[in-house]
């Protein structure tokens, strides 16, 4: 198990801003800070985040990105916010670093992302578990644990969350200024847990963010055969979703939710009451961005 | 002038989802499209966009990762969605190409933005024209023009806006899967018209998205001093906006609104009518992520 630091930084400032009425008012915005990663002394990427939980960010950045297949090759992680570095230590080196962030491709994420290497090729030797299920009233209970949880969003807005649930049971929730980064935290933590709890044919990971090709590879590379979003999809992280078998539900609310691909991962046992009326021009307008 | 193609292709596609009712439903979702970038026959990045402008799309994100500094340098830009290319010929090449490219910065945009060099330096030396001044009757002018376009958001949601105003009449309205490929396109466009029109103290910057620090500095870099989000602003981004000389305006809505940075350069001349209660904590809740 890597050595980590534990570097604790305020997640929101309070600001004084001008409002409608030329009145002073004071409110809480999120930080972003600029994290340095350095791999045994040789830098390999600044990340724009919150820092909450730095350590676990470096550490699923580097297994999302394919840098690093297992933890035992990570002897140390150390954060420093001072200077806004993470020094990664490894065992025996990263074999062809060079060559494996050589190749971009900036995704649309909401920014442009970065994935190095060849993800999409990856993509092609990826199967999530064929008879993994998730039932529609653990789906609702899945909206309506991340709708109660305290959260920077809540306090200061600006920041995308993920949720990573074993059916219906939260097992961890970040928050991030980037919807990918908040993804990457969950992949560094689920990596330093007992590994038979973290097989993800039981997981659901929820985003706040939009289904993309990124955000549906990554789920995916974490092995969640469920993902739920209160946002929509695009038509590459639908296809993605088909091929892999990921079971993909935007625009969760409360009750209300669309089943993009692998709907016969969802037991119905849960559909409202009332039947529905004839579906309507305000049925195409999406419920939020 | 470099020539360009006019690449076509449909922004949404139809797809069949299963609703709440377990039933199924019709309706659109936005495109997302890997399109690599070559220049002069060497890969630079893979962009995923929503493909409304390829073109402008290429010559933007030249411009802000500073590969490229004069339009006239660029020869052609040729797209070809069969093969989801755009090959760019240049004049006489990009100086230093590997060395601009080598150092990484993952943004937050929304996702892991990727900007090259070193662009935080350059910010130390944009100051954006000091008399530039926006009244709040234009500023609301803005906000409805946004509100009332015709969108591929409204049609089929997960993508981000970007308008660029002329005071508050609009001069482009751009949509995308990813929020700075929409910025980018605005500046190529920019690029392409007539210098003397596309200064940048009388224009206004609107974006759907975060005013994280990529954004303020792209905009800073159009030299447009007044950005207006219906979202809201991180820490790092209000601070390069104090830095540089730029408005920033969050939470604006049709009345509503909160300016994070120099609001001398806002005329106050529509207050809302109504004076206002006191604040309330429901004032520190974010309207939009």
């Amino acid at each position: 198990m890597p050595h980590l630091t534990a570097a604790q930084v305020p997640l929101t400032c309070d600001v004084t801003v001008i409002n409608e009425f030329g009145q002073p008012q004071r409110i809480a915005i999120p930080a972003e800070r600029a994290l340095t990663v350095y791999v045994d002394k040789r830098e390999l990427v600044t990340l724009m985040t919150l820092g909450g939980h730095p350590e676990w960010l470096v550490l699923g950045y580097l297994r999302n990105q394919r840098l690093v297949t297992s933890l035992d090759d990570i002897e140390s992680v150390t954060v420093d916010w001072d200077v806004g570095a993470a020094a990664v230590k490894t065992r025996h080196g990263i074999d062809e670093i060079e060559a494996k962030t050589a190749s971009k491709v900036v995704t649309t994420g909401c920014g442009q992302g970065s994935m190095f290497g060849s993800l999409m090729a990856e993509v092609e030797r990826l199967q999530l578990p064929v008879k993994a299920t998730l039932r529609q009233s653990q789906l609702q209970n899945v909206v309506n644990t991340i709708r109660l949880q305290d959260s920077t969003y809540k306090s200061a807005g600006s920041v995308h969350g993920c949720g990573l649930f074993r059916g219906d049971e939260l097992l961890l929730f970040v928050e991030d200024v980037g919807r990918h980064n908040a993804v990457d935290t969950i992949a560094g933590w689920m990596w330093l847990q007992d590994p038979a709890q973290m097989r993800g044919d039981d997981k659901v990971f929820y985003t706040t963010g939009r289904l993309t090709s990124e955000m549906v590879i990554k789920s995916a590379q974490m092995g969640i055969p469920v993902v739920v979003s209160r946002s929509g999809m695009t038509q590459m992280g639908l296809a993605v979703a088909q091929q892999v078998g990921l079971c993909a539900v935007g625009r969760a609310t409360h009750r209300r939710m669309l089943c993009f691909s692998h709907p016969e991962r969802l037991v119905f046992d849960a559909m409202p009451p009332v039947p529905r009326r004839e579906v309507s021009e305000s049925d195409m307008q999406p419920a939020v961005a």
